[in-house]
This record gives C-alpha cells, sequence and structure tokens, in this order.
C-alpha cells in the first residue's frame, strides 16, 4: 500500500479505524446518529467509540464529548452526522483531533445547488491528507472489523458475513438494496461504501486501495457517472490486472442522464462511450441489478479451462432451458468423452440417457447426484459444471448440499448450482451461497453468469499469461 | 363451455371431481401414491377419496379397493400411479366405475420408446372422451377446489392460495418450479397442469378450457413444442381474444431443440417460426423464467390509458435505473400536469424536486408516499405508477403496505410496485403481491412487464375496439 498517495492509504482509517467520533449522536431511535452509534456498540467493533453531542450528558448509555477534540485519545474516523451548517467545523475539529478518515452521511450540498459549502470541506480535507467519504452518502461497512456506519437499521437492511466482494456504490440507496440482498442470500463481503457526492474520495480512489487490499477478491460498482476519466481508466485497469471489476453503469438512456444529473450531479455521457471504456478497462458490464448480483458471486470461482460446459439435472425441462441459454451466451455444450459416457450409463437407471445435458431423473437421490458429479468433475471435455437441482423432489433430500460443497470444493473446475423455487429451494440456495457455490434461480441467469467470468478470465490473461488456464 | 367437445368439457373432472381415486396409494411417504393420496385427504377436498391398491388393507386410514369399480359411487377423475404395465387395466377399470377424467403420472411410455403403450391409452381414452393428463406428468392444482394431484411434497414445493393466472407446463419440472414461487411470493393461481406427453390431453385443449374458465384471468404456458400447429394456433387464439397468455418456449437454440426431443419427444422448429407464431396468435413470450413468472403477475392490474409511465421513489439511484428501463422498453416518461407540480411542490421538503422520476428521498414516511400517490393517481399524464420502496430507511415503516394497497385498490391505472432487498422487503412484496398489487426485484423487470402489459392490451383492442383504453 505504500506506493498509493497517503489520502488513498488513509481509506485505512474508514474501514479499520482504531477509534470512531459518532458526531450528532442522539437519543432518537429514527435519527442517523443513533443508528450508526448503536452499530458500533452492538455490532462488535474492537475499537474505541466516542458520541459526540455538546447538548445532552449521554446518548445510548455512553457519555458525551462536546467536541471530538475532547476525547482522551485519537480519533481516528469522524462519523459525521451533524446538519450542513456545523459539518465544516466538526471535520475540522476531527482533525485536531488526530482523524485520517471521516465519513460524511450529510446531505445538502451540491446535489442541493450547495457548491461552496461543499467546496470548502473539500479543500479542508485535500490540505489534511484527510479520506473524507460522502458527503451525502449512506455509510460504509467491512464485517471483518465490525465497521458499520450504515444508517439503515439492521432490522431493516442485513448485514453480510465476511467474504471477498467489495462493492462501491455512489447511490446509497442501491448500495442498501444489494448489500441487503447480499445479507439474505448468505453472499459475503469485505467492504460497501457509499460515496455519495464524491467530493475528496472518489470511486477512482476507491478502486485504488481496493486493489492493493488483500480482504477483496472482486469489486462492483454502481455508478451514476465518473467526474475524471483518465483517473478512472487507469484505476480500473490497475485493479483488473488482478481482481474482477463488475459496473452497472445507470443514466445510460437520454432521459435517465437527466434524472442522474438531479441526482448526483453526474454528467452521464452515452451508454455506447461507457461500455467502450468499461470494455478497455477490463471490467464486466451488467445491465440490471439482478446481475450485478449474479455476476458478483461468480468470481469465488477457480478458473475454467475452456468454454464448454456439462450440464446435470434432475429435471429435464430446466436442463433444456440450460442448453438454450449454454448457446445464447455463445458457450459450448461438452461432448462428455467416452469413459464419462461408459460410467454414466453403467451408474443410471435404465429410462435415463447418458448425455449432456445429463437427466438424473426426478427420482434421483443425493447417492446418483454425488456418482454424475464424481464422474463429470472428473471428465477432460467439461470446463464448468452447471449442476440443476430441484430440491423439491421426494427423493432427494438436504444431504445433496453436502454432495454439492464436497465436488466444488475440490476447485478442480468451477460449479455453479441453479435453484428455481419458493422457502425450501430459498433455504438451500443460501447454505449453498454460504459455502462460496454461486447459486441462480435460473438456467438463464447462471449461463449468463458464466459467459461474464470467462469473460474476465479471458482478458486477465493479457497480465498473466503463465496461468494455466490462458491458451498458449 | 357447452359449446366445447365433451373430451375438452370433461376436463372438469380433472380440476372439479366429485370424487377421486388414488390407483396405487401406497404406505411409502416417498412414493407418489403417497404423497397424492395425503394431499386430498390433508388438503381439505370436499369430495369423496378412493385409495386403490390389492395389496394392502389400507392406507393413511383409508380402507383400499382391490379395484377401482369397486368402489360403492362413481369414481370421476382416476389419479394413476402403478407401474406403466398396469396403467391400461386401471384406466379401463376407472372409465368402468364412470370417470370423465384421468391424470397418469406413471412414466415410461413414449419418452423412453414405449411408442405402442402410450397408443393404447390414447385410443382408450378417446374413444370413451375420457380427459386424460399425461402419461409422464407431475399432477395438477386447483386451489379453490383443494384439487392437488402434485406428487412433490408440500413442505418442499409451497401451495399457493386461489388466484386468477393458470399455468399449464409441458415440464413437470419447471411447472414444480414456478408454482413453488408463486406460493413463496404470495401470488394467486387459479389451474395448474403438468401435461407431460400430452397424449389425448394438450396445450390446445387446456388452452381451450381455460378460455372458456371463469375464474382463469390470465393462462401461462411453459411448452417445448407443440404436436399441433394449426390447433394451437386456433385456441391461442380463442384465449388471447379476451385473456392474455403468456409463453415460455424452450428448445429454442439448435442443441436446445435436440435436448427438448429427447425429453418430451418435441419436434421444436426454430425459434424464429416460434416467435412469429406466438406474436401472431397474440401471446407474449417471456425469454427466461423470471420473465415468465414477472409477466404472469401484471395482467391482474385494470388497464392503463397509454404507455406515459410515472414513477415516485425513496431512492434516487433507484428512479435513475427506471428511467432507463422506461426508455429501453420503448415506453414514455410522463410529464406531470401543472397541477400535478405544484401540488408536489407545496408538500415536499425544501430539498426535494419536482419532477418525473419523483424522489420523495430517503427520510420520506408512509404519509408523503400517501400524499404523492393520492396526486400522482389524479394526474392524467401519468398512464402507469411505478412506485418504488425501499422498505429499509428508517423514516419508512410498514404502514406504507396500507397506503399502496389504498391507492392501487383505486383501480384507476395500474400500479406496480419495485423493491429490491433481503428479508424485511421479501416479507413485505409478498403481502402486496397478496394483495393483488405485482412487485419487482429491480425497475428493470418491472418495465420489461409494464411494457408487455402494455403490448397485450394493444393487440386486444383488435376485439374489443369500444374498450376506453383502445385508441380511437
Amino acid at each position: 500500500m505504500t506506493s498509493l498517495p497517503r489520502l488513498v492509504r488513509n481509506l485505512d482509517a474508514v474501514f479499520k479505524p482504531s477509534s470512531v467520533a459518532v458526531i450528532g449522536a442522539s437519543h432518537e431511535p429514527t435519527k442517523i446518529g443513533h443508528v450508526i452509534l448503536r452499530n458500533f456498540l452492538e455490532g462488535g467493533y474492537g475499537g474505541k467509540v466516542y458520541a459526540v453531542n455538546p447538548h445532552t450528558p449521554d446518548v445510548l448509555g455512553v457519555k458525551t464529548l462536546k467536541r471530538a477534540s475532547d476525547a482522551p485519545g485519537k480519533i481516528d474516523c469522524a462519523l459525521v452526522a451533524v446538519p450542513e451548517k456545523y459539518v465544516q467545523d466538526a471535520l475540522e475539529d476531527s482533525i485536531h483531533a488526530g482523524a485520517r478518515a471521516a465519513v460524511v452521511i450529510t446531505g445538502g450540498f451540491s446535489e442541493v445547488g450547495n457548491k461552496s459549502g461543499e467546496e470548502r470541506i473539500r479543500k479542508l480535507a485535500i490540505e489534511h491528507d484527510l479520506a473524507l467519504i460522502g458527503p451525502n452518502c449512506m455509510g460504509v461497512l467491512n464485517p471483518s472489523a465490525r465497521v458499520d456506519s450504515v444508517f439503515l437499521p439492521i432490522y431493516k437492511m442485513g448485514r453480510p458475513h465476511a467474504g471477498g466482494i467489495s462493492f462501491i456504490s455512489q447511490s446509497g440507496a442501491v448500495g442498501g438494496c444489494i448489500v441487503d440482498l447480499a445479507a439474505r442470500a448468505g453472499v459475503g463481503m469485505s467492504k460497501f461504501v457509499s460515496y455519495g457526492n464524491a467530493t475528496v474520495i472518489n470511486e477512482s480512489h476507491l478502486l485504488s486501495y481496493l486493489a492493493a487490499d488483500p480482504s477483496t477478491q472482486a469489486v462492483v460498482s454502481y455508478m451514476e457517472g465518473v467526474k475524471d476519466g483518465p483517473h478512472f481508466m487507469e484505476s480500473a485497469r490497475l485493479l483488473t490486472k488482478n481482481k474482477p471489476l463488475v459496473v452497472l453503469k445507470a443514466g445510460k438512456s437520454k432521459q435517465g442522464a437527466a434524472a442522474a444529473a438531479s441526482h448526483t450531479g453526474s454528467l452521464a455521457g452515452s451508454a455506447e462511450v461507457y461500455s467502450a471504456a468499461f470494455a478497455q478497462a477490463g471490467a464486466v458490464e451488467a445491465q440490471t441489478l439482478e446481475e450485478l448480483f449474479d455476476f458478483a458471486k461468480i468470481f469465488a470461482l477457480p478458473p475454467a479451462a475452456g468454454a464448454r460446459v456439462g450440464i446435470l439435472t434432475n429435471g429435464g425441462g430446466n436442463g433444456v432451458l440450460a442448453v438454450d441459454s449454454t448457446e445464447a451466451e455463445g458457450l459450448k455444450l461438452a461432448e462428455f468423452s467416452p469413459a464419462t459416457l461408459s460410467a454414466l450409463k453403467s451408474m443410471l437407471p435404465a429410462y435415463a440417457t447418458a448425455h449432456n445435458p445429463m437427466d438424473i431423473i426426478g427420482d434421483a437421490d443425493s447417492a446418483r447426484y454425488e456418482q454424475a458429479l464424481s464422474v463429470m468433475m472428473k471428465d477432460p471435455n467439461i470446463d464448468v459444471l452447471v449442476v440443476i437441482v430441484l430440491f423439491q423432489t421426494a427423493a432427494l433430500d438436504s444431504s445433496v448440499v453436502n454432495v454439492l460443497v464436497k465436488a466444488a470444493q475440490q476447485k478442480t473446475k468451477p460449479v455453479v448450482v441453479v435453484s428455481t423455487g419458493g422457502e425450501y429451494t430459498e433455504l438451500h440456495r443460501r447454505i449453498l451461497d454460504g459455502y462460496g457455490i454461486p447459486t441462480y434461480p435460473s438456467p438463464s441467469s447462471a449461463l449468463r453468469a458464466v459467459s461474464r467470468f470467462l469473460q474476465y478470465q479471458n482478458y486477465r490473461c493479457r497480465y498473466h499469461p503463465s496461468e494455466p488456464y490462458c491458451k498458449k
């Protein structure tokens, strides 16, 4: 990290602060300064927590300070939730107290025309290398450090467990939705930042930081616009040399661009220009929120030797749909090796036919999945395994989860699981996602994600041509 | 219904039988003949239930019959779950016992090359106008009559409450997945049929029946192929004159067609031919399982006067995405009337701007939603309302559900809700769907469904030009 500018290095104090001060701590449960303080007090955060409020002696059992600089120790990160007119003072005082970083939740800056107010805090932060997130943002999460300055209550928005995906979002609302989805789905996250007006720290700084962050394996970004194109391209390229980047660009339509301008003041630019830039930067573009989430999950997988897809299913129709999607995404349907064909034939009931898609029929139990998987995992003609599981059948029980985990954890080829259904199915999907096996609600969504996984893998070969999966 | 052929009319005995016989009733909980019998005994079915099994005196507390014709009364519908070699005899005996219909779950017919066996039962059924569903199918649901011959256990596959959507599926597996989704999502269904090999009753008969069925408001179909093209076109057109038809055609790719041939023996035909035929028949085509479900839900809405979309949101980024999707789907972003603009301005906080998309900001509570909705529902410039709700904010509580229900139930224009998130959000989505307000997990999925809703509405005007929403 030492090669990074000090401003970017100071993001350490955003994600792993040794101490925090909640400036604007409040008694009122719906207030931002209440929710954030509670998150730190109850969330298992290991550093020192200060509450700042000159008008009350204590909040949530914590004795308040009149100002951050009254703290007996250093303030590493200031969490600012006071009205706009007090923000500059709070930041100056925090810098005085030793802050390397600040997360300014407060709105009322350039997004409502207050450009001078925003410029003042920008200058202040730059002068002191204060890594300032926001203003007008929703906060930051780092599950492994129990850092949680997101002001959406935890009973309304779930918090994901620690994992390898980091997510940077210009929109707090969109960010909150996706983080909530991840928590529900059992998908782990490394870091989440809602960066709001991006006055000091913008998407490019965050990409630089995450490129060097050992606990980030993939980065996901929702953006409405980029302030500094060349800076973005440079930091995105730096990241994608080693780690995947998934981008959802909003404001691509003519009227959407106007809406984005009024929302975050972003100059949106044409969809084609952005798409071309993302491709050049090695980023994978998502067109919808579903794709953003679906693509993010797939990069936990081991590399694929090629684009030949093997399909295993206990439901014939779902297998047919998977073949359609394989072709639609430009992937190849694997031709099973003779050894696979004969092994499958010998293990299957007479009424099942051994071919790809391999339909092991509705009466398949976990043992039959295990047999078929063991054969297909070994087949050198299969590069990617798409396993469709109808958990609803009478013959199948939950032990198929262990069978899938055992196969996927060999890590000899990527395995994705497709399961469509209701409560019982969702429960099993969450367990699989928790194990790092990406699951999808349909064959089409799974195969689209597989195609983007291979797209990035091919791009990465430019920088790592000696990787075994790169064509010589 | 009297204008329908007797074979089709006899489908009444499939969906609303006065009595059923489970032929192949079993003690074994994983056996089909056990699951089905249990469904009828425990599911609240009001007719007489007979259990047929010559090898045991009783099953699940029901005294068994050696054969269906031993029943003291008439058998209206035979539910056949005996091995293939006993099926013909079971059907002959059921006809003898008065059966008008049969649901043959048993496989082992043409799908494994046993064409002669299938031809024998076809002839038998046709000769007696026996409305035979299957063979090789997964059963039938009619929630309002408590008819449930689906052999997937209820703790693994949920059963939806009664509603207006009927779903016919060539694949039992795909059918089960979608029904399970509907149950989980709070979406009601009228009838579900897995029709398997379609030996006697095929998709065309079912469309004819459902066209005349007063409790079916929309029909959804998963198909791999059509056996009789002209018959399908005729029955589809008959249906779409009055009711929407959503079709997902699998086996559209070259290799998918081959997979479909091996799965249900369907001759798949080219994607273009099918798409053109569906368009001619007034059907709405879905490309994925997600679309099938998303489109199905939207037809519960009242008609729209045009294609001008009004967007209401408490999250700016989600509003931008909705504008992008509006344009991508060829819909128009409504220009609010002067009355709406001034009413919105007077009610909103100073930092919110009154325009479309209407972002009432993250601190919006239910009362602000109610105010904005009341104004937008009245605006003659808005034809369709897309309401984005971030349930995760501290300011919003569950009472926004009542606000949405109250607005939608005016039925003066279609209202759809978009909510992306985890457990808390899903809970509220289910409540809304239960009230008949279609909810979607993203702006893109919602606006795609809206566009298909308008597409069918325009088609329907050919037959109902005097409807108020049809352009004069």
